[in-house]
């Protein structure tokens, strides 16, 4: 059933942190993305038990915290940091015992996103992973919403764009939103160009090419599966907490 | 025949003009993209005789030229600047004969990126009128190539990103160029999708949207087809003129 146009909410895609100035005035929620790898860890450090995610935006502040005795994860260009045990890969959390802990993250572009948007009323993080179950939660709540695509260093990436797309088609078909710029547009299209077969049509993408050397294929599989991770985290405080409700 | 892959002259397209900054380094031809309607105006006005194009950035600049007599045509926000008797429409320069003019022109979002653009070696003006013919004469540079695309004051167009994806597909198909960029990648897929019915993909944009209201459906029409218009302008020392070879 769709709503009178006046009374839809808005959902918009924004491809990179750099314009996401452009966009933020209007928005209750930022649905914060980094598909590879860093909001897909997220999710799935939450869903296997990990209490809470301070997300940092520099090595240094990473480095602190790791002098405090907290477990860190810290990624720079698709690599663990030198002086760090892991980065951001999702497996992390399924292969290690992390229940109830507080683990700290600094991603290349995912937690600088975070930062950025922190300024939102509401900041979730979104993933391939755990679309459905984000996009029911967005389609209760009703509010104007913006995915903010973390993109690759300030430039455009192809899997947060899709995901984007993802998210818009969703909450459009829901009757309840509705999507006024040309970036929702592209990125809702380029979601359905791909939906059938996300793994081929990535391997186009400058982010899987450069990040081909590190050997993550196994973690790229796994972030692009769609509805595998039913869990959303929010950012409470400045750090990422499981939402309950 | 495609080239080995480091012979290969890179294509790219750039969404805003607020992103140029990121990409700018390393492309020696930039082409100015801005479909509706400033770039097909341009190459529609040489095409049919106007000698000379002078762009400008602001109306102030636009009412300075008009006082010293020349022609000048100014649209903000799709429509004609109040004290000027054209804007940004094709149609002026098929209907009235300004064989040998010179024509002074300034638009929200075209004009400005074509100064932004003008760091580069070689500017050139793309629409989807000339489409081929320029493909041909940057097949025929084989140099790094940059789509500035035009946007809707700094953010992403559909109308633009589908142009500089016609354009990066037929650089690629030449077996002469690579793309690295996702922006890039996107743009093509979009094109790709498109490419069968412009009218009916854009249907959904924004920007179509936005000029509704000012019943310039013969212009876009016009602006969307392919190949009509067999003219490239350059600039030159400020000014546009038509590249002769």
């Amino acid at each position: 059933m769709y709503l009178p146009e006046e009374d839809r909410k808005l959902i918009e895609v924004c491809y990179t942190p750099a314009q996401f100035e452009l966009y933020k005035e209007s928005f209750d929620i930022v649905v914060v993305v980094d598909v590879l790898r860093a909001t897909s860890a997220m999710t799935t450090a939450m869903h296997f038990g990990v209490e809470k995610i301070i997300p940092v935006a520099t090595i240094e502040e990473a480095k602190e915290y790791q002098a405090q005795g907290f477990i860190v994860g810290a990624e720079r260009d698709g690599a663990v940091v030198e002086g760090f045990d892991f980065g951001n890969s999702p497996y992390v959390y399924i292969e290690r015992d992390m229940q109830g802990k507080t683990v700290v993250m600094t991603t290349t572009n995912g937690t600088k996103a975070i930062h950025l948007a922190s300024t939102a009323n509401t900041v979730v993080i979104g993933c391939l992973n755990n679309l459905q179950v984000l996009c029911d939660w967005l389609i209760k709540q009703h509010k104007n919403t913006l995915v903010l695509a973390s993109g690759w260093k300030d430039k455009v990436n192809l899997e947060d764009t899709i995901c984007g797309g993802a998210i818009a088609k969703i909450l459009i078909n829901s009757g309840k939103f509705i999507a006024k710029e040309d970036s929702t547009v592209a990125a809702k299209f380029l979601f359905e160009s791909a939906e059938q077969n996300l793994w081929k049509f990535l391997r186009a993408s400058s982010h899987r090419k450069r990040l081909a050397h590190l050997k993550i294929q196994k973690d790229v599989i796994y972030c692009l599966k769609l509805n595998t991770v039913p869990c959303i985290p929010i950012l409470k405080d400045g750090a990422l907490v499981k939402l309950n409700e």
